[in-house]
Parts: C-alpha cells; sequence; structure tokens
C-alpha cells in the first residue's frame, strides 16, 4: 500500500575522508522514497526551487517515486553543507540555507488522499501536524525528527509525537528527548510522550525496537525490545542519508505486507539495516539509484547470516 | 574441559550513580573465573595478600573454581578503585595499588597442567607470555588487555598477540591497537597482528567477532563476521567486571563443548552477553554469585527472542 512521506528533497555539499561532492540530490523524503519504492509506491510531498531539474527529477521518477506533490517555487532548494570526520558517526553541520525551504506550506494532491501509510519526515514540526491533520484516515503514521527540534522547539515536537504509531530517532535524540542516559529509560519515557513504538538507530552498532502499553496494530504481543544489526563495513563512503534510508527499508516493508504481525515487524527491522547499509556504499543517492531488489534480498539474508546462531551454510 | 585463566584477583571500590562499595572481591580472573565456572572447570592463577580471606575464597570455591593456583603473599591485594557516570560505558579510574601484583610471578602448580584452555586475562603481557610458555601443549588460547598495554607498552604485547586463538577487547582497545577508526578495517589489522579471531564487545550494544585469513579450530569456514546483541537494560547498577564475564561465557562455553564448530562459536558469543547482562545487574560479583544455569538458558533464549527473526513465540 502507498507511503505519504513529507520532508524536504533538496542538495546536499558533503565532506568526508573519502572525498567531496557539491550540490548532489539529497534530502530526507528523497533517501525515504528511494529507499521504500523498492518494497513500495511511495508519493512524496515537498518543494523545490528552479535548480531542481527534470534530471533530478527522473532520479526519483524513474524508481517508480510518485513526484507529482513536489512544489516548484521561485528561488534556490534547500541546501545543506556537511562534513564528517573520525568514526563517521555524526555529522558536522557547515551550513543550512533553507531557501524555499522557509516558506514551505504543505498542500496534499487530491489523488494522494487515498494514501494509507504516512512518514513524517524531519522538517518543522509545525509542518509535520498540519500534514498529519489534512490525513485522518492514515492506517499508520511514523515520523523522525533531530536535536534541532528536540532541544529548540519541544513546545512543537509534543503534539507530534503523541499521533505516532512509530518514531525513529537516533540514540543520542532519544537520550535528549528523554533527559536520561540509559537508554531503556530514555526508551520508556520517549513511549510515554505517545508513541506506540520507538525505533532507536544506533548507527553501525544497528537498532532497537521499544513497544509501549498501547497496543500498534499487530505488534500488540510485542513486549520484548528488538535488536536488528548493521553491516560491519570497512568502506563508510558517505554516511548521509543512513538513517532516512534506514526508515524508508523499515516503513517500506512494514506497508508492502498485507498484515502487520511481530515477524513483519522483525523483517522490516533487518530491512531498515539492509537499506541503511546500501545508502553509505557511495556518495549521495548514487547506490539507492542503482539498487536491485534481488541485491536488497541477498544482503538480507546476509543480516541473517552474521546475527543468528542458525546458520544457513552450518 | 578445564581452563587455566591467569589474571587479577583483587578488591574494587566503586561508585556508580546506584551506589558504591568498598574492597568488594574484583578482578579480572575472578569474574571470568565466576562466569567461566558455569559451564566447565576453571583453575586460577593469581597473587593474593593477607586481606584475602577464607570468606572471599569461598566464593570461588564455592562455585567451583579451583583456587589452589592462588598464591598468598604478605601484604595487601591488588586494589582498584574507579567510577561510573552518565553512560556507564566507561570506568574512570581513580586509583591503583599494585600491592602483592607488584611482584607477581606466575607459578603453574602441576596438577593444572593438563588445562586444555588458556584463558590470559588483562595482565602486564610479560607476564601472560610467561605463562603461555609454561602451557605449550594447550589447545586454545584466548587473551584480554587494555589501553594501557596497547599505549604505553607495544612492544611486550606484541609477542602475546602472535599466540592467541581469540583476543577479546573492546571497541576503544581495537581501534587504539589498530590506528584506525573504521571497526572493519581496525579488526583486520588488528587480526595481521597474529590472533586468529578477534572478538570486539561494544558495550550495550553487543559484539562482534572477525575472522582471520588462518584457520582457527572448527571455525575455519566462518569468514563473515558474527554479531550478537546485548540486553537492554534500565539498571545498569555497576558495570565492573563486564568484559569478563562475557570472556568468562564465551570461553566457559567453547571449552565445554566436544567439537569446535561455527554454531558452538555463535552460541558462545550469545553466552558472553548473556553473562555480562548479568554481570552488570548488581555490585561486584554478587549476581554471579547466586546464578543458576537455568537463569543463564532462559536468558540465552531472551537473547535469542530479542534478536532473530523467527521468534519462539510468533
Amino acid at each position: 500500500m502507498a507511503i505519504l512521506v513529507v520532508g524536504s528533497v533538496a542538495f546536499d555539499s558533503i565532506e568526508t575522508p573519502h572525498g567531496s561532492v557539491t550540490k548532489c540530490l539529497g534530502g530526507a523524503a528523497t533517501y525515504f522514497a528511494l529507499s521504500a519504492s523498492n518494497f513500495t509506491p511511495v508519493r512524496v510531498i515537498a518543494v523545490v526551487g528552479e535548480d531542481f531539474t527534470p534530471q533530478h527529477e527522473w532520479v526519483l521518477t524513474s524508481r517508480g517515486v510518485d513526484t507529482q506533490g513536489i512544489e516548484r517555487a521561485p528561488g534556490l532548494s534547500f541546501h545543506w553543507t556537511g562534513s564528517y570526520s573520525g568514526t563517521l558517526n555524526e555529522a558536522k553541520t557547515l551550513g543550512t540555507d533553507l531557501n524555499v525551504f522557509a516558506e514551505f506550506a504543505p498542500k496534499i494532491p487530491v489523488q494522494y488522499a487515498d494514501s494509507e501509510y504516512l512518514f513524517l519526515a524531519n522538517i518543522d514540526p509545525v509542518l509535520q501536524g498540519r500534514v498529519r491533520e489534512q490525513m485522518p484516515g492514515v492506517r499508520m503514521v511514523c515520523g523522525d525528527t533531530m536535536n534541532y527540534w528536540i532541544a529548540d522547539h519541544r513546545e512543537r515536537l509534543l503534539p507530534v509525537l503523541r499521533e505516532l504509531d512509530v518514531l525513529l530517532i537516533n540514540d543520542g535524540e532519544a537520550r535528549m528527548l528523554a533527559g536520561e542516559t540509559n537508554l531503556v529509560r530514555a526508551a520508556s519515557k520517549v513511549l510515554s510522550m505517545g508513541p506506540k513504538t520507538l525505533v532507536v538507530k544506533h548507527g553501525e552498532y544497528g537498532a532497537t525496537a521499544f513497544f509501549g502499553d498501547r497496543s500498534f496494530a499487530g505488534t500488540g504481543s510485542m513486549t520484548l525490545p528488538f535488536r536488528a544489526p548493521a553491516l560491519p563495513l570497512a568502506d563508510v563512503v558517505d554516511p548521509t542519508g543512513a538513517g532516512d534510508s534506514f526508515a524508508g527499508g523499515f516503513y517500506g516493508y512494514l506497508a508492502s505486507q498485507p498484515a502487520l504481525t511481530p515477524a513483519v515487524f522483525r523483517s522490516a527491522m533487518f530491512y531498515g539495516g539492509v537499506m541503511g547499509s546500501f545508502a553509505v556504499e557511495k556518495f549521495g543517492t548514487a547506490r539507492l539509484e542503482t539498487l536491485t531488489r534481488q541485491e536488497i534480498e541477498e544482503r538480507f539474508q546476509l543480516f541473517r547470516e552474521i546475527s543468528h546462531l542458525e546458520s544457513a551454510g552450518a
């Protein structure tokens, strides 16, 4: 079933120990859509400027992503400049030019109204809330946020959290949101703010799902946390978009399944890790642009092989 | 089959956000022995002072640990003082009183000579090497070290690494030893220094095993890394000894099995995590002192449940 994603379609200028790129296609909604589109139809709500060319749009549409909801505005697209060093676990933001994104007022095309799955990528929580309001009938809402909104705009963020089936954030964000260093206690506090499920991404160490007291579709019987591995990689070329690609694999797989069961949820966590592992192999969206479902399935089996007691081979 | 462990039997004074203890029984060999003794016979080589009482010895012997190799010397036992704060991932050492340990010259009792498995806990690599020399016929040698030896006494450490079947260290130690921030590249460099297998402990995120080119008993067919989870815990009361308890579970299980196969190795990684998760539940060795094999097996199943695609329940 179709996922509607609202978030940034942008240009990134990135420097890592492996090199640098200037103004390559990026943005949370871009990574999410390219990743999720391997599993299910994806529709994008975003705004871009005059520098977004048909070639850029082709990157999305050639992968089956529906771009009718990407609005054009006079001026330049959102542009992020950042660098990574050391363990590559954290980006250093060198510049954020909002450009046309500063005046973004998400409008949902009528043909998107039947989307059953909603993903609120990391943008101003006020905009996340407005999109949520316009989609009252969705089956599931999943969202992301970041330290900026957590630290400086908590009052905007809290109403959005109350509406979420799944919140996907990283370790540092979970601890910051909860004001608690222990991850289990932090998860418990975050769940008390509203999300039925919390997925915490640990970068190179994988991800953990924590479940609240309220039932969440077919996962209601899951009370234990669930941990999915990450693939140890010798070459992390560019970590940009890894978290959004994780979200795309996780949510794309969920939305592709006829029913949400604990087994489906566990596989979704693995597909999240799988898509994150591909995203970092090349600069920008390059690796996601050529990915095949067979490569995804092979890597899914690799994730099983490196984490399960029973091997397919022995 | 019996494991011979050489390392510290000591007293620890510890402060954590959950409280503090003064001069409780500790030391790497103590944690390792208490942990491994749940799986296989363990014999200890260490030196203690006059403050080591029959009550302290009883903690070990009551769990089946052979303490005949613990030498008594005039003076006080090794005493470590440390504290933990924040995420509890790293100890801050406040004091290291070597006391009788300063003159430790490991002597192996004749009745220990038939030990088939050797564990070199974290002590001066020169002493590790001397013990290794005295046990030429062992079937397997596994060892630990720490940043102090890596940074300041590398020339003593390198000959020991060449003798190891398995080196067990944490993330920071692996990266420091290799001079490389990427974990996969760091592992590759460490393996080129001699160990046939490297197990890197990630604290609350689990552990990863990396295999070198040389075959290592029955694991020779393992070329992919293997990742074992850690249990998300709301109350990490005292992280002291978690790594040594991991090593005890890992190596104790390996030594207890008739043959070393990839499946046995994978289970050993899980048992390592299981034992580490128990160790941190109470101050010092308290939790390990009362542990039953049934509790261990139940937690092993819990580790499987939180990490495997197929659940026992669904």
